[in-house]
């Protein structure tokens, strides 16, 4: 599975190349079905994904941003295949495709996962138990003292700011890329110590890969509740979570993000 | 004198590649005129940087991050080798080199400005009323619907994130790369509409050089007092702006932050 996950990310990067910033890529093609507008890059990108799956005898039934779910057997493929779509257009260097197997309907059966940097070609890889890695070698989570945190905190309420705001304090750099699944791996690689998005608007789509990635990179990852981050897979789904480097490192963001 | 600043920038970029991320390139060396840690890659940069205007002739007085001042004659060149030192020492690939040359010493007073992106090479220069370019083609600011602003939130006081909340609210997309001089140049070429640092930690070397270029885009910056932004050279200075696509743009935000 992680074979055809990763040619999938492969034949994405090289299809979409030369897309990203021009006005072609960037026409906007109605809506998807996660809500977003959809732009001819995220349209192509997902079309390519999933012609590669099926090449490899992939027939897990399909939940992807734009096309929806297309009823399959033998477990969940999860697409977002470009996350990130506002960098892309505006040519910010920032954007990815993210692809996940998961055993069953939630976040914690994924087993396998794939994200690739659609500027730079970078692989990233996970399979349950068996590590994290960027272009075939292992990574691992770091924890920093000079503390570097991306949180979205687009279009945020007073009161999310308010919650953040000692998190902002405490941070040595604030950082925020626009791509969570990217900034993610960033997190698995030790560049970033933690990732906050408050907002409720994450769809497991968008972290579906990235939660096994850093998770077997050592890194943890926490709902806005506190509780350990789970989720169904639903394309309509909302969350809201916290991930950090390590378990004390999460510990210390829940005491000063819930108290 | 534009040319020697882009060849300066060039050197910098194929001397400096490869070392970003290396234990060899983070290694701290005391500290530089600027205050701050000095990194090897700092180092290396800014001695480069120095040498190749050396041989271009440059005789003016030399402002940089790390020697501090060196007198000459015949105007200012302002540089900071590497702007973003943090995301170069932790493979986050958003960091650049900036050379400004003044006429007098003042941030008003620059008349040249080269930037180069040290991750892709991308070359952004600027000469007082002949325009800025990316690669030697035009740019301009673009004013777009959905707000994009970039602003640096590390480690500040609740009241200036109070002071920021109206715009984080309004803003479609909020990000922060970690590097001002090549955020005020994505805002110089429309990818982001605006940059705020209200920390009051800004140098005159971190902006001298995307000043001009901001501006000979259709850009325009004020002071966080509302007046148009100047400042003397002065390693020691500090300062706190906010820059926007046009003037429109920056009235509505002088409206919001200032009032």
């Amino acid at each position: 599975m992680i074979r055809a996950l990763k040619d999938a990310c492969q034949q994405v990067f090289a299809r979409t190349k030369g897309m990203a910033g021009t006005k072609e890529g960037s026409r906007q093609l109605g809506r998807g079905a996660g809500g977003d507008i959809s732009r001819k890059i995220d349209l192509v990108a997902e079309k390519t994904a999933i012609s590669v799956l099926r090449k490899h005898g992939v027939d897990a039934t399909i939940i992807a941003e734009e096309a929806g779910r297309i009823e399959g057997k033998n477990g969940f493929v999860i697409i977002d295949a470009i996350d990130g779509t506002t960098n892309a257009t505006r040519r910010m260097p920032f954007y990815c495709c993210s692809i996940a197997f998961a055993t069953d309907f939630k976040l914690s059966a994924v087993t396998d996962a794939a994200i690739i940097d659609l500027t730079t070609g970078d692989l990233y890889h996970a399979a349950k138990g068996k590590g994290a890695f960027l272009n075939g070698r292992r990574i691992a989570t770091a924890s920093n003292d000079d503390l570097a945190v991306s949180m979205n905190i687009s279009s945020v309420r007073p009161e999310i700011i308010e919650r953040l705001s000692p998190v902002i304090m405490k941070a040595k750099h604030v950082r925020q890329f626009g791509s969570v699944a990217l900034e993610m791996c960033y997190l698995a690689r030790g560049s970033l110590d933690a990732y906050i998005d408050f907002r409720g608007k994450v769809r497991p789509t968008d972290i579906a890969a990235a939660y096994l990635i850093v998770k077997e990179a050592g890194g943890r990852l926490n709902s806005k509740t506190g509780t350990e981050l789970d989720s169904d897979l639903e394309i309509k789904t909302r969350l809201s979570f916290f991930a950090a480097a390590n378990e004390e490192m999460l510990g210390d963001l829940s005491d000063i993000l819930i108290g």
